[in-house]
């Protein structure tokens, strides 16, 4: 590795001491601030007198831990498919991951349930918490193996900030849908990851380009990740809506889309692949497009059909996004986007913002009856119309643009600070500069590594 | 492989293609048959005036999500054992499945919740379909890595509408209990698959033989599919179930039974095998026996002793059906069975449905008091006898033998359709017949693991 | 192996012979002993006339499942890191899970729910069964890869029993307050195992040295298990504790707590590693210190500031504890912990138990309110004093160390029974000696197991 053993040194500091002064500095915050909200703390829920089966968290806990799977389990295996970045995939995802929940704790209870001096937390910050680290980890897979893990948590730190301005302008200034956040999520950490990788561009990297592909078993553990976040997804997006048929149609709406975007996924794959074959990227991603699609939409009545057009849509610009615009975007727009954030969350969640529009704006009192209060309770009290809903939907996406591409442009130079940890062009997907990995000392040789190389030759 | 190139060329098209079709005529049945039900659409819901609590999702959701895993992950994983064939077990079961909840929201909507002109959709649509995918994939098991992903949407095609079907026969014409599917899942899927094999029979097929057998980290993909079906299975056999005791029921006694089936596959897989070692084969899949013999029972009055029982002697049967009878299968009688589904899921499901014939035969009014009304609705009202009860159990059994006979035999004469692409007898169980696999390109000429060794040196 | 063949043929039986005379014993035991309880019995709960959504399964049935993927994924998987104990660490956690639920259901079952004779089970005794299951698997990691699957099972016969004396001295007669079990499961559980494998020591063990680490892909498995223990863990703490705020608030406190804990074992991890690089033996076990460090004080009022401050220090003890206690251990004090249980489970524990004493010191009507009734009705019915509290829950620690001291000598005097199979100093941490392990055979020679058995060879 690059730099003088002084250097080096006291470059490896920068972590544990990054980490020690985030880890401080929330404590004393969530110490100053944050207390149980009235479903949480003893004292407040017995003098309500409520019925213990009212309590929030039977509503929302399931769903919250199909949340928590998708972004550890999910978002953490799914990174896995680099042939030798499978420690710092799930490694940097869990790290990054923890820091986020806290301090999107802190940054959301601000903007969202700050009251008297408190923020107040409960079942709905800890979903809260889970969606803005989901931000976080996409814009992470358009930087994958190019960063080190203190620039990941400054990243992290900036984003939190971002997302939760954002979100705040959006849900509660523009009064945006958004439930499972195609905009606030998906559109916001795609571009955000994307300016920033742009901003981060190596001309050099193809000194690591024998280490960007993956090998058959990180495919396989790759498969993982994709199948938890494919059959979560419908908890992903039903996790923050209101109770009942709310919740209940989102998971619906959202299920059947999985299904279209997984079919065109395989059609797509097959017709643009090599003889015929399918291309394991495309169905770890492509076929997901189909839960981001209908983020903004998959609680208002966009019936199954709806779903299924969605999905299908999503899957093929999905898949040949991988297949035509990758290469483009590296090329001519000096982009670098490991996981193709750009096809699975950038384009379908712009698509799925449009698809908003498009489904606010045909609201009608008769559609949703009554329950039209709880998803656009600006047109039940009639200040607003369907259109100007749809308008304010697309405005909120335009927002989320510029917040996405100045956080983006932000977040670069902050990562570009000279004296930050960053690997050499020529370590970039490398386990081995941030971690032990078996196998790789001297007295080793004659180990557990040199074996499966025997095999291999064998 | 073989063929000509321009021939080879048009079969490649065939998977596209049918991915495309199949979508679209499902979309366009969507569109004019599917509708929300009362529980999820926003007008309907409201218009009853429930509370939120009550809505099914609250009560049934959870369980779907876990029988949900079982499909995805556990099916998928469980398939991954073979050494060279873990893109396709995962990636075909993905692909199956997306298109098999599709069209059984259709056939099973036909047959259960068909009113004015419409299919009716909510959570228990939702479970529905993925029951009815379990069985596709279990037929799948029987003829894994000797057809390809064509064939196979091919067969889900033919299998869903012959589940829906016998499913119609047995819970509405002959008012026979199966909820956790002993006789329609697990015995229809065995029997259809395997009847279906056989009419595939590849006298040529030790060509791939070398294929067959896993290696040691495949074995390991392979128990986390065995592990999330074991865990999950008291959800699967709860799913459908009334609700209160029924589902808690159930689920307890599914419990039970498998932790039998697991101490039985242990003990005769040890008792069978070379020195007293214990065979993976059994492990990943007998052990599992103990889900599927309680699956007409586990709703009733089984006992925890029952259940123990039960499941003891499943787990004893499958796994000597594995060492003594899948060769005699195979050489006797022409039946190919991949993952010796005959073991799992054949003779457990006829077992589970006679033990239903012989839980319900013994039912009484004492035994069931006021919950005798939801599960044998019949006798409470005295329009049955426990006797008749029994003989109808019995009589399911032998009408689904029979479906799913016949519906293998079709399904084995429409896959061998000569235009369809199937892989040669000496590429079975190869993913790059369908995959691009990482490290078959020129620079990777010496096969796909010498990439990993290149690897290794570098 | 070690032995003449006919010595060897009579200890191959132990294993099937153990199995069936165990699952035998539990059977005949269920049939006299366990009944369904009032709500999982149909003519029970129908004559108490209660409305479904009252029934216990819809409050604690998702945190039960939850558990359940802890016990068997979480545990299962975490122990897979070794390169060549993968089918043993997860089919042996199998294998003893099972057991220990049939055990456990009736050993808890007599302390705690005997009435009239009979054991009365449903979903609380399934939560229990598993929460003793966990510290049999605790245990398990001490003497991962030195004991044979007979004589984990006798370990597992005399754990279970002990578990359920120790708990109902804790909970019943001091009426201890330990929801999570930082006493009763992990620190029990942990020094149950480090007296049996300090009893078991063997002075020979670095025959085997060669095999004690882990490769690439194992490290990644482990990996599986660690990120599903940590994203359930707040479903553990939680599934026993009352309903409403109780299982609100332990479940926020643990997610907290876990945060804390990732984050300073990646600080305390990157700075006692060479170069300042991550150990993954750090982040798979000390990140998860976070979840047993609150389990006794999860349900009181800890405070989010509390959960994070607990967190911090578990995993900065637990880290420094591999770094530089582990080693000692084993050359001081002849203690060969394999998995390290004593920096996940014994040192979190006996802290957690310390942050139980302090927060139930604490304790005053003012910050409980009515609450203090549910969490601890001593105090509430004026019958303790918060002091008298704390000191009764610093005994309960004490108590818990002697019941695993005393249980751990002799549970290793046991399993020292010299006609026991255990496998010899230079085939400890081997799957071969147990597993019929894929390309060991010669007709396979050129196949891609055949490194690994030149591996094993060398």
């Amino acid at each position: 590795m690059a730099g003088s053993p002084r250097r080096t040194a006291g470059r490896r500091l920068q972590l544990p001491l990054l980490c020690l002064l985030l880890q401080g500095a929330t404590a004393i915050l969530f110490a100053v601030f944050v207390r149980y909200n009235h479903e949480t703390d003893a004292a407040l829920w017995h003098w309500h007198n409520h019925s213990n089966a009212d309590n929030e968290f039977y509503f929302r806990y399931p769903s919250f831990q199909d949340v928590h799977t998708m972004i550890f389990v999910g978002f953490g295996f799914l990174m896995v498919f680099l042939q030798r970045y499978g420690f710092s995939s799930v490694g940097f995802t869990f790290l990054s991951a923890a820091f986020a929940l806290q301090w999107s704790t802190l940054v959301q209870g601000f903007f969202h349930s700050f009251h008297h001096g408190h923020i107040h937390v409960g079942v709905e910050s800890m979903i809260d918490a889970d969606f803005c680290t989901g931000a976080v980890l996409i814009s992470f897979g358009a930087i994958l193996g190019k960063t080190g893990p203190a620039q990941l948590l400054l990243m992290a730190l900036l984003e939190v900030v971002l997302f939760g301005l954002n979100e705040f302008v959006l849900l509660r200034l523009l009064r945006v849908k958004d439930a499972g956040g195609s905009m606030t999520i998906h559109a916001f950490g795609a571009y955000f990851g994307l300016v920033l990788s742009r901003v981060l561009y190596r001309p050099q990297l193809e000194k690591s380009k024998h280490r960007q592909g993956s090998v058959y078993h990180s495919d396989l553990f790759a498969m993982i990740g994709t199948i938890f976040l494919w059959i979560f997804w419908p908890s992903f997006n039903s996790a923050p809506t209101t109770l009942g048929n709310g919740q209940h149609r989102s998971a619906l709406n959202t299920y059947y889309s999985l299904t279209a975007s997984t079919l065109s996924t395989f059609a797509l794959s097959a017709l643009v692949g090599r003889d015929g074959r399918l291309d394991m990227v495309h169905i770890q991603n492509a076929a997901l497009a189909g839960g981001v699609v209908v983020g903004t939409s998959a609680e208002m009545m966009l019936t199954p059909f709806g779903a299924l057009v969605a999905g299908f849509l999503a899957g093929t610009v999905s898949t040949l996004g991988y297949k035509f615009f990758t290469p483009t975007l590296e090329s001519k727009l000096k982009v670098q986007d490991t996981c193709g954030v750009h096809n699975l969350h950038g384009m379908p969640g712009v698509l799925g913002a449009l698809l908003g529009v498009l489904v606010a704006g045909l609201a009608t009192h008769e559609a949703y009856g009554d329950g039209l209060e709880s998803v656009f309770p600006l047109l039940a009290k009639g200040q607003r119309s369907a259109t100007s809903q749809a308008m304010h939907q697309l405005f909120g996406l335009f927002v989320t643009l510029i917040f996405a591409s100045v956080g983006g442009s932000l977040g670069g130079l902050l990562l570009r600070l000279p004296f930050l940890d960053s690997p050499p062009d020529s370590q970039c997907y490398e386990d081995q500069v941030y971690w032990e990995v078996p196998g790789e000392h001297e007295d080793l040789a004659q180990g557990p590594l040199r074996a499966e190389e025997l095999e291999t030759r064998a």
